[in-house]
C-alpha cells in the first residue's frame, strides 16, 4: 500500500459541483506548487532534478504522448525550438511505436502522461529505450511505470485530479516543460542568464495570470448558448495556440460531445472553411503579438462566410480586432506563458457548455480516465 | 504566353458529370505517366532529374506542405523513415514561418503544392532557402514560382486538375514521392539494388491496383446513403492509412460540408470515442498486414459504444475483421503502394456524398482551386 499525498480534502468537490470545475479552478495554486520546484526564486533561475546526462550533449528530442498531453508536447516543441534551438521530433505514442522512428544517437526522449500508466506511452518509451534514448518523464504520479523506469524523472504537483477530461495536469505539464526548455536552452548555451532570469519571471506571473482568466467565468458562461445549441464547433489558433485551440476542442468533444475540431488557423483556407455557415461557431485563440494580425485575417475569411466568431485575445487584441459575435477578455501576458492562462477559457466554456447540455461532466461516456489498454 | 501541354481534350469533362469524376477515374493513367519518368523500368530503377548535391550528404529533411498537400507529405515522411532512415520534420506551410524551425545545415526542404503557387508554402520556402536548406519542390505546374525556385525539381504528371478538391494530382504527388525516398533510401546506403527492383516493381503495379479501387465505384455509391445522412463522420487509420483518414476527412468536408475528422486509430480512446453513437459513422481504412490487428481492436472500440463501422479493408482484413455495417473491398497490395490505392475510395465515396447532396462538385463553397494569399 502506497500513501498518495493528497489529503482527503484534496479528493472531495469541496463548495464546487463537479471535480473538473474544481480541478479547473485549483489550477493557480497547483501550477505554483509545481512551479516551486521547478524555479529557484531569488536566483531567477531554473532548476530540474539531478540527472547523469547533460542536455547540452543531446543533439535532438523526441516528446511522445498522447491525447490531452499530447497537446501539452506541442507546446514544449514550440518552446525547445524557439529558446533551445534543439530539434524536436513530436509523435502521437500509438504512432511512433510502428512507424519506424530514426532516433539519433545520444537523442533524449520525453514521455508525457498524467498517469504514467497509458499503455501506448509507456509501450513508446521501452522502444525508445531499446533505442538507446534517454528517457526523461513527466507524470502526476511519481510511483507510476513511467517514473520509474525513467532517467529523469519530472514530476507534476497537481494534486489527484478526478475529472476524467484532463486540466489541471495539463497545466501543470505546461510548466513543468517550460521550466525544461529554459534548463536545455541554459544548458546549451543558447540563453543568457539575464534572459533566464526573465523567463523565470514571467512563469511567477503565471499563477496570477490564470487566476485572472479564472475571473471571466461568468463572462464564459454568458457565451454558453451560442455554443451548447450547435453540432459542430471549429478552434483557430497558430504557432503556441494551435494546440490550444487543438485542447479546446478535445475538450469539447469529450465532455459535451458536440463535434469540435481544432485547426491552425493557416489551414482554414485550404478545404475546412467549406463547412462555415452561421451554423459553425468558430472559437479564435488569439492573444495580440507577432501571429495576431495573420490570424485576425484567417478570422476575416470566416467571417465572410457567414461565421460565427468568438474571440478570447487580451484588451489590445480585442480592441483591434473589430466586431465578433461574443468577446473572452484575457490578462494581457507575455507570450511565453500564454498557453498556460488561454487553457483555462477553453476549460470553463467546454465545462459550462457541458453542464448546460447536461452531460456526465466528470464520467463523460465511453471515456476512461488512464488508458491502459492500448 | 506559355502553353501548357494539355490538350483541349484533357480540360473537357468528356463522360463525367464533374470534372473531379473524371480526375478520379484518370489516377491510374496520370500516376503512371508520372512514374514514367522517375522508373527505369527494364533495370528497375529509379531516376530523379539531375541535381548539384547528393542525398548521402543531407543529415535531416524537412517537409512543408499545406492541405491535401500536406498529407502527402505525411506519408512522404513515413516513407523516407522506414526506407532511408533520415529523420523527418513535417510541418504545415503556414506555422512553419512562424515557429522559428530549427533547420540543420546541409539539409534539405521539400515543399508540395499542386499549383506551385500556394502563398504560405512558397513563403516556406524562401524562408528555408534564406536558413542555407537545399530545395526540392513536387508541383504539378512546372513554369510556377516554387518550380523556378528549386534546385531540385520533381513535376508531378497529373495534367491539369481542374476540381478544386485535389484528386489526382494528390496521388501523383505521392508517387513522386515514393520515387525520391527509394533513391534516398539508396543514396544513403541503407537500401539494396535488390530491394531497390523490389519498390519498383510494387510501384509499376500501382496503376493497376488503383483501376481495381475504381471498379468498387457502384459499391460505394451503394453505402453513400449511410454517409450522407451524417452530420459528423470520422475516418480512422494507423500508419500511412492515418493520412488517408485525414484525406478522406478533408475531402468530405470540402465538397459534401459533412464534419469529417480523421484520427490516428490509437487516439480515439483518448477523448474523440465521447463523440461516438449510432448517428456518427466511422470510417475505417485498414489494409491487412502488420498494423491491422491494432486498427481492428481500436475498430471493435468503436463497435461496442454503438459506433457504425464501414471498413475499407483487402479480401483477407475483410474476412478477419468481423462484422460491420458496410465493406468496400481493395485490392491485395504491397503496404508501400497501399497510400496510392486507398486515395481512391475515399475521394469516391465524398464524391458520391457532393453528389448526392446536391453541393456544387467542382466549385465548393468558400474554397479557391490555388490559394495564393495567407
Amino acid at each position: 500500500i502506497t500513501t498518495s499525498g493528497a489529503s482527503a480534502a484534496a479528493i472531495e468537490k469541496g463548495n464546487y459541483r463537479h471535480f473538473m470545475q474544481k480541478e479547473i479552478h485549483e489550477q493557480p495554486i497547483v501550477v505554483a506548487q509545481t512551479l516551486q520546484s521547478y524555479l529557484r526564486p531569488l536566483e531567477q533561475k531554473v532548476a530540474l532534478p539531478d540527472m547523469d546526462f547533460s542536455f547540452a550533449d543531446v543533439p535532438r528530442i523526441t516528446i511522445v504522448a498522447c491525447g490531452t498531453s499530447f497537446y501539452a508536447g506541442m507546446v514544449a516543441k514550440y518552446w525547445l525550438e524557439r529558446f533551445a534551438r534543439v530539434p524536436v521530433e513530436l509523435d502521437i505514442a500509438s504512432e511512433f511505436r510502428y512507424r519506424a522512428p530514426v532516433l539519433e544517437k545520444g537523442g533524449m526522449a520525453l514521455f508525457i502522461s498524467q498517469s504514467g500508466e497509458t499503455a501506448d506511452t509507456l509501450a513508446a518509451l521501452r522502444h525508445a529505450r531499446s533505442e538507446g534514448q534517454k528517457i526523461a518523464v513527466v507524470v502526476n504520479v511519481p510511483t507510476s511505470s513511467m517514473a520509474r523506469e525513467a532517467d529523469l524523472l519530472l514530476p507534476t504537483h497537481a494534486g489527484p485530479e478526478i475529472g476524467v477530461a484532463s486540466t489541471k495536469a495539463f497545466t501543470c505539464q505546461l510548466a513543468v516543460l517550460a521550466a525544461l526548455a529554459t534548463k536545455v536552452a541554459r544548458d546549451k548555451g543558447v540563453l543568457t542568464e539575464a534572459e533566464e532570469r526573465e523567463i523565470v519571471g514571467h512563469l511567477t506571473e503565471a499563477p496570477a495570470a490564470m487566476n485572472a482568466a479564472l475571473g471571466q467565468d461568468e463572462a464564459i458562461e454568458a457565451i454558453v448558448p451560442l455554443v451548447a445549441k450547435a453540432r459542430d464547433v471549429l478552434y483557430l489558433g497558430r504557432g503556441p495556440d494551435y494546440p490550444m485551440a487543438l485542447e479546446g476542442a478535445l475538450k469539447l468533444k469529450e465532455i459535451s460531445y458536440i463535434h469540435a475540431e481544432g485547426y491552425a488557423a493557416g489551414e482554414m483556407k485550404h478545404g475546412p472553411i467549406a463547412l462555415i455557415d452561421e451554423n459553425v461557431p468558430v472559437i479564435v485563440i488569439a492573444p495580440s503579438g507577432p501571429l495576431f494580425e495573420k490570424t485576425v485575417s484567417n478570422m476575416h475569411e470566416v467571417q465572410a462566410r457567414g461565421g460565427q466568431v468568438l474571440l478570447i485575445s487580451d484588451g489590445p487584441g480585442l480592441a483591434e480586432a473589430g466586431d465578433v459575435v461574443a468577446r473572452i477578455e484575457m490578462p494581457t501576458v507575455h507570450p511565453l506563458i500564454a498557453p498556460l492562462v488561454y487553457a483555462v477559457p477553453v476549460q470553463l466554456l467546454a465545462y459550462h457548455v457541458a453542464v448546460a447540455k447536461g452531460t456526465d461532466v466528470d464520467q463523460p461516456r465511453n471515456l476512461a480516465k488512464s488508458v491502459t489498454v492500448e
